[in-house]
């Protein structure tokens, strides 16, 4: 595998995201509303709120924050709405990533909605990009992460991933086929597995087996697996691997991989490295909002 | 405050999870379901899932892993469902919380699925827990969550946390209020604020002032609060605040609390600590799915 | 407790009505339309229309009203919405609340649902201000509402409560403690229902109790309840109890109060007078359409 | 029109109500569920639950409150669930409607959503028979409903008309065609709006005509109009309009008819009479819950 | 019965579709979104769409394909929409019926969505018009549609029945009655079918009997149905039956009826004949979208 | 490509198909319920219904079909569900598919929804069988549907494809790439398009390009697509694509393949051949309900 081509900028349809901004308002809402804001900041009252990153790290999520703002507005709108970031940039603490002037009580009421996804977001695309760059100091391989994501906010994370300069795994159990252990139980090995996988399958879906050892690795490549994944293999058995998957199969590096050992992994030349701690357990980046009423 | 009473079990009903987990048993299906699973293993066949702590932790989500595996088979439904633990349970690495035994092909789907929720469920109560057990050794304070929560997730994770043994902050806009410095700046300061509050507000909403000195602390008292965030004060600040409040206010610190500096904030004497990384940065417990096929 | 300040507006954010008012034109459309103005008016037919209150009252729900025209509309909108009263304003009988000038269609097929709302919401508000004039005469108690309201309208309601001068109790299950005979029951009483509730709740929601006699308010009050309701209490009764509240805990009234019996119950003194019938009971505001084809 | 034959006992498919009392209860519990009872009731209590009516009049809904306790309960379920009365029963105050035995917590949670929607609908229910009784006395007509229902109720309260011994009026814009003014006055009078709507219509839908002076009765009957709605007739002119009708189209009155007034309108011989506010303005009926614990 | 008047444009609500609408781009998009536009095409590219019938036929949903584009665009919104054809109207094979010039992305992944429901309405438009054609030769008959429509899509599929020149049957089970032989048979024969529907229903329901023979259809005439379904009756037969309804009843023809035996039965003068195959089975129109990338 | 291995059975998860047929019961419902059944037959009557194939077909939809019923008996049930034919049979007319006894009401009320399922996929199931036939008999080649599918249904048509012996294109825009000439214009030729999305593409996502000539065709070759869609080429072109495809891409025809012209296709060897009709204009097989009451 040569040289990655530079990667477009990934995106994130507006359907996607926004029935999820405005079911997040409206639980934050609630039936009472805004009691501090409603009973406080007068209805005509306007004020100017900057989103600001709190540290450094890679910003991920800024047109889901603004729909935030421009959804909890409804007719009324926003006088002024400039960014001064976007999805993708690495900045300092302290960046003002947009700047919105409109009405005081929308502006308070969607702060929080806007910086948890904003927050969540960027953490994961964060620390995505941390491990890109380890990767990429140490072999070729591409980072991509796994379906452990938390519960409501696939579509979400998986971009983020993508914003961070990683790519993605399966999107879900429709869109390729994983054969692990228990499958190949049940089926009574790898070779039939693979083919009664093949026999169901439509001709534009990719099939990865999931090895544990370089004997099972050998039947996947026999049986003609498009990808393999080595699960928790010690460093020289993952070389190996990488070896004999070489012009037969894409080899995926998985299991308990950290920022500590990831290094090591991608220095055995493996094409592609998945990591779960991406999407599941990424801290969120500290993002705020400094409001200044006019 | 004298020594907290026996907290009782926390519950979360059946009504609040279950149109989540649906939801996500339905996502991760899509429209072509699971590929793997129904291509190679047959629709009678059942196997025996053993759902297990890879490491060791407060268990939480049990249930909503459970009616994962429930609503994945549907009508079938299993032969047996065996619960060797339950929320709230601390449990070493490898112990085995639930063991079910019916269709494998629900089995296998509905694997991830059981496993985000409860994995990231659990990650904020062992998250919590580490922290209550902190707060308990070096003050009286009780620990709280906050706003900070994952889109879409807000009643589950503010259940981990009691879980974990902490308390809740406001569930969302609608239920407390807290005047922070933004409505102080466009109220004209904290006395007109609180008075506008009051005003609008039923006699069962409580109310908090965020503040940020000793001088606004007074003001906050002043004023009636019920309760004072304490936001980002120096030690001996917060000591001073805290003896200010006694009998006036119940006191809350916030604002960056570490595990490591949680117990100096502790020892303060405030009564509340609340702490928002537990449900926005908690990493996920590791847990995992043994599946033998019979 | 001394003259309330001023109230605020009120406010209700279209995020919580907008989807309402979709179900409601979608359900009155049905699938086949309106079938007599589909048949009868030219798509290209444009009319004006006045929104008008049949007979006197106060005013609730007229943005609602509006966003059924608005959203029957669709991308053509209107030419001319000119509001000439609010939410809150008393009118007498004929007074024009809003006229609207756009597509005939829209505005015959969206006319029952836009006055559905607006005389429901208004007959709420009026049956609440006329309570909370006759309160105001002879006490200082503020009037509340109940959860007794019409399923799926909660939200509505309440705020009509707001817009009629009154105050809300709490909004469900959630947002307070309210402890009832079956409760203390259950608990053993009064005391350790308190003791149990205390300890499971963050600092800021607020405990009620609810007493039938004045040595239950005793343990109530030396249980340190927030908020006594005190149950179709006598009025001699009621005398006694708002004057062992006073200081410690808020007292509320509340049990089969009438327009007709609510004056001597005001005139106790007590703080709070929750009355149910103005959410499930009160009369629908008439209100109508006046239509001038052009 | 000869005596009525005897009506069926309506009916309400669970379909239509289970979603309405789903979204209701989960409203009432919110995000944080049942506050004090998940803080003083312990999971395994188990109580006996009376649905009373606390005064006299018509059963309807006793299917959808039981509905609220089944769905609150979910996998548990009742021990035993006994119906001592049905819809469409006339009953004295404090007679059992039904009994309950069960989990303490879901009898408790679901009390409320249980009890508005049954006073609700037996209210209107009640609200029905009553005219129906005093319209029966005086002549043949049919008391009917209106589309003046509360949002998002209106299939129930169709069928709470029903069960009061009332019949339905239209339930939308789609299922009949009724020609207003307004309609009129665009298509250029009454023959060419009955002609337009006659085109387009299939052969299923029957077509009414709204008319305000006998002269437009006759307009009306011309045009070949099914049913004609005389509108606010003086009931001279009523009696007229009653014997013009005979043979040619369906009578039915309607506007501002009152308990007092509709005897009047009865002994025209009217065929229809419709009322609205049996279903937007009927007092709710006063229904409770008597538990027991055990 | 007389030549129909002129009949009306028929009108389909956005309400109607739009929900329909923008589920079906989710459901394209998924969570992974266009992978190739994305990929491929920059956010920034401009393309210029022609909506295209590819083959003669009648044109109906072409609002519903806009919506489409219009909802996959979001707030970038299109430079340019011109229309040049509309519902109803007969185009040329290569007929242009609509042309928009905006974001490129947009157009690509609305193209099969859009399309979708453009073939598939004009498909029962066109099949329906030519229907309409052969009985319009042959006799006075109204063609309609049954309830035998594809799920999810009634609505719709009734609006193109309207667009392609034919009538509309009943909607649902809700808006007429249809008493067919298991009815007949629970109720023990026509006349108490008749009579228990009567008296249970609305006086703006119409009322239909199916019957197989003549001796069936003097009972169902005697019993006062409003419509007549001759079920599958032979020339002969349904001559007789059509004689013996006029001025009685509105007769109907049903039953296997095609394109070849549709003249016959027009020619007997009956005054509807209701084909299900034109929603259930008629070919989707070829309608595609020419691209000009600029 | 050799022999294809035995397809396993396909399948269809309850949790993708329920929530449709409730949505369907409850439009067939309506606010009205089922007018004459609930008029005519009593609630406790009982019958027995037979779902029967009119004219010989494959079955599918089985399960979707008995859910219609099972979904409208609510908890009541059916005292015996016999299921005589199962997804995949081949039948004749007249073959009893499926044999209910239980609540008469629902069996009546259910019906047209079960049918409207039933029919609509089994025709789907019966055409793709027909085509798959065709093709057996004449070459190597598997047959595909494509993503021109009936707004609403894709997943249940994707199933049907499968059950009639055809395999499924991609499911949306989001499982696979396919390059068109929109695409390849804007990205200046298919080598960068397919570098392009080779860049942005996680590395279980194949990729498709589509060539109208031989020199597109090998201009995706060089570039290295996974499959070539070869589009609307003459027969003599198509067997030299195909050559050329041999070892290198798998190759699919597309492009107005019918039932007549698909053998001559087949005979080039081609692997796959892709058709829309079975999809969008495949006629719905003739089903139906005989209804026995007892």
């Amino acid at each position: 595998m040569t040289a990655l081509p530079a990667r477009p900028v990934p995106s994130l349809p507006a359907l996607v995201y926004e029935a999820l901004v405005r079911r997040e308002l409206a639980a934050d809402l609630g039936d009472a509303g805004d009691l501090t804001t409603d009973a406080i900041v007068p209805a005509t009252a306007t004020a100017t709120g900057r989103v600001v990153a709190r540290c450094a790290g890679r910003v991920c999520g800024l047109e889901v924050a603004l729909a935030s703002f421009r959804l909890a507005a409804g007719g009324a709108g926003w006088a002024r709405v400039e960014t001064t970031a976007a999805d993708g940039d690495d900045v300092e603490a302290g960046a003002v990533l947009a700047t919105l002037t409109g009405p005081a009580r929308a502006l308070l009421s969607a702060e929080r909605t806007a910086l948890n996804f904003l927050g969540h977001l960027s953490g994961i695309a964060t620390a995505t990009r941390d491990l890109v760059r380890r990767v990429a100091a140490a072999g070729p391989a591409r980072l991509v992460c796994t379906r452990k994501t938390t519960p409501g906010l696939r579509a979400l994370e998986k971009y983020a991933v993508r914003v961070g300069g990683g790519a993605n795994h399966r999107f879900g159990l429709y869109d390729a086929v994983l054969i692990k252990d228990n499958h190949r139980a049940i089926a009574g090995g790898v070779a039939p597995a693979v083919a009664a996988a093949r026999a169901a399958l439509g001709h534009l879906v990719k099939l990865e087996v999931e090895v544990d050892t370089l004997e099972e690795l050998d039947e996947a490549l026999d049986a003609g697996a498009d990808v393999v994944l080595l699960d928790n293999m010690p460093i020289p058995d993952l070389e190996r691997a990488v070896a004999r998957c070489r012009g037969r199969a894409v080899s995926e590096a998985s299991g308990g991989i950290t920022a500590e050992s990831i290094v090591a992994v991608a220095a055995t030349g493996v094409e592609v490295i998945s990591v779960g701690w991406i999407t599941h357990s990424a801290p969120a980046l500290d993002v705020g909002l400094d409001v200044e009423t006019s």
